[in-house]
């Protein structure tokens, strides 16, 4: 049915969209249930546990400018979304989440972006990329680092309004550069070691800072920036954070890095690599074994696990299933939890999602580590 | 990344599903943590509340052997799902949740049910489906009606095992009947009332029953059949069930037909269709109005609103965005549940998904009409 809604709904996207063209100006209120009363300058959406109070604009959402701005032509959606939780969750270390609400980066425009992301040459003296020096080879050329930058907004309240109060930026930095040598020609790729990306992340972080600090209206904001390795596009999981720090107020260069240590691992691993807890690998196995001997339909068990700082902060399942029968989907969940309950561990969120090839069927997840497992069946009763 | 872990998961399918047919002599137990426990004969899975347990058979989901059958290539999978969820909704007036378990159909193998869907003839003489008349006309011929059989089995706890105490079959009837007068030309239909249907429906129950009933092993179940309109192929909803009877221990018939009342309706309507419920048509305009005006990339809200005997049963809200930033789902996830809070129903569970067109984002429920609304946002913090 989702389908058919989709396709429904996607009719009538450019319908809608045209008609939001027209919403940035709208009169609605926070708790307004009439389309007359007056809007709120300033409003914030509710957070998650632990998570940033969200600052809107007239009651509206801002985007940011800059959001999907690439330096090549490079797919893996996956490292997008890693680096924007990534950002706001290292932003946490340096903006408390009590004393400030987040908004998505509107100091940093299109076109300046544009330009930070091209190479340094003659007709872009603003590029951030190492100039062309001419060579074509792997190992010879120069490759381009940088390929994407990510902003996010930092506001304390003010009055009875907010002010801007914290930056913080992503760098998210290659660790494979794919290229051409002619237009549609064969794709070629350079390597980017790990001391590179941290001295060239750490350089181009600085003259970020420097460029900012010199805006009057930006001069007294501290920065923080988060140096983030981009996946090779094959990879099944998002980037990592390897290090952070920030610059003060005035200051034109972070004196002082930290280092962040995130790892993100899929199970079963391939290739006989050896997994990042033991442990969480034995417990996923058990869950596993025992959900594909109860059901005769289930075609594959994948998990994706994040730890920070060596914990486990993140056990992501997913189920993929045969069938797509009421009663199957029901019970199945059922013993999907209970198997949960009984193997998973207790230290971490844990979500379950149990899909056919086409449709998410039903999600069994505890939001917290010492949370209670709920479920959801999708379609109801 | 969903879309990555689906391709592993389908790339193993044959490997596990290979595995998979040694599992059902598998000695796990339910309560067992290790595999050298020995199996029980019967187990059953727990039920959400207000459904049924659900029989296993030595620790397996066992399938029904029928499911999937049709009489012609009919492509609707919102229909089937319909068919067995309203099944198992319409069983509940006849074989209590508190006395009886569940199990998928067992009694009618695919061979029989393969026969019974198709015509009348010198060759098929079990065939449920009205001869051919040699005509090819629309209004001239005579159509397929009977379109597919679901059966679902129940049973009473007896000792330490289980009996079969009661069978629930649908028969699932055309309302357009599709077809070609010669292969691969082109698509006719024929158009059956809902007079026809039942009148076929009703007939056609009681030659099922009869042939049950005259077996020696289901001599004394009661049998329940329950008569569900199946949608043309268009339809964006599942079809409904319009009728149930109830034929008891050694009858050959059913006696009494009780009447359903069953609506689905999508919303907004179209083509100026007025809605079933005004009032449940208003708040869902009031909740999709202000969710489109709090986000600039909103494409589409479309509701799904099931009605039984009059009342709203279940309601469920797809939204369909254009974004896939993780701060803009979480805020986006927030502003959704309060603004359901504020303007949906109290009188049925509510289901809103949060989708861009790849992938779910965030589902926010409420699982009974009084419960509270919860948010799951996909991928965690």
């Amino acid at each position: 049915m989702k389908r058919f809604l989709q396709a429904i709904t996607l009719a009538s996207c450019s319908l809608l969209l045209a008609a939001c063209g027209n919403l940035k100006n709208s009169d609605l209120a926070s708790n307004s249930t009439t389309t007359t009363s007056k809007a709120k300058k300033y409003e914030t959406t509710s957070s998650t546990d632990g998570g940033y109070s969200v600052l809107l604009k007239k009651g509206v959402y801002k985007t940011s400018p800059i959001s999907g701005l690439e330096a090549t032509n490079y797919d893996n959606s996956v490292d997008e979304s890693a680096m924007e939780r990534g950002l706001i969750r290292v932003s946490k270390k340096v903006f408390s989440t009590k004393d400030y609400v987040i908004q998505e980066g509107q100091q940093l425009d299109e076109t300046t972006v544009t330009n930070w992301l091209g190479r340094y040459s003659k007709s872009n003296k603003e590029g951030l990329n190492l100039k062309s020096n001419g060579k074509t080879g792997s190992t010879t050329r120069n490759p381009i680092i940088l390929q994407q930058i990510m902003e996010e907004d930092f506001y304390v309240k003010s009055g009875s309004s907010y002010k801007l109060a914290g930056i913080s930026i992503s760098l998210g930095l290659n660790s494979v550069d794919y290229y051409t040598k002619t237009t549609d020609g064969s794709e070629y790729s350079t390597k980017i070691s790990l001391a590179k990306r941290r001295a060239f992340g750490q350089k181009t972080a600085n003259t970020i800072v420097s460029r900012l600090h010199a805006k009057k209206k930006l001069k007294n904001i501290p920065i923080m920036v988060g140096l983030f390795s981009k996946t090779d596009t094959d990879s099944l999981v998002g980037g990592t954070y390897f290090s952070y720090g920030t610059a003060s107020a005035n200051s034109s260069k972070i004196s002082k890095w930290n280092s962040v240590n995130e790892k993100t691992q899929v199970l079963p691993t391939v290739d006989g690599a050896s997994a990042v807890s033991a442990s969480d690998e034995s417990k996923f196995t058990s869950f596993k074994d025992e959900i594909e001997d109860y059901f005769p339909n289930v075609s594959g068990v994948t998990a994706t696990l994040r730890y920070y700082d060596g914990k486990l902060a993140y056990e992501s399942i997913a189920i993929t299933t045969q069938f797509y029968g009421y009663l199957q989907v029901q019970s199945f969940a059922q013993t999907v939890m209970s198997r949960a309950k009984k193997y998973l561990g207790t230290s971490s969120p844990v979500e379950i999602t149990i899909s056919s090839v086409n449709d998410t069927q039903a999600v069994v997840a505890k939001e917290t580590a010492t949370g209670s497992y709920r479920m959801h069946i999708y379609g109801g009763n």
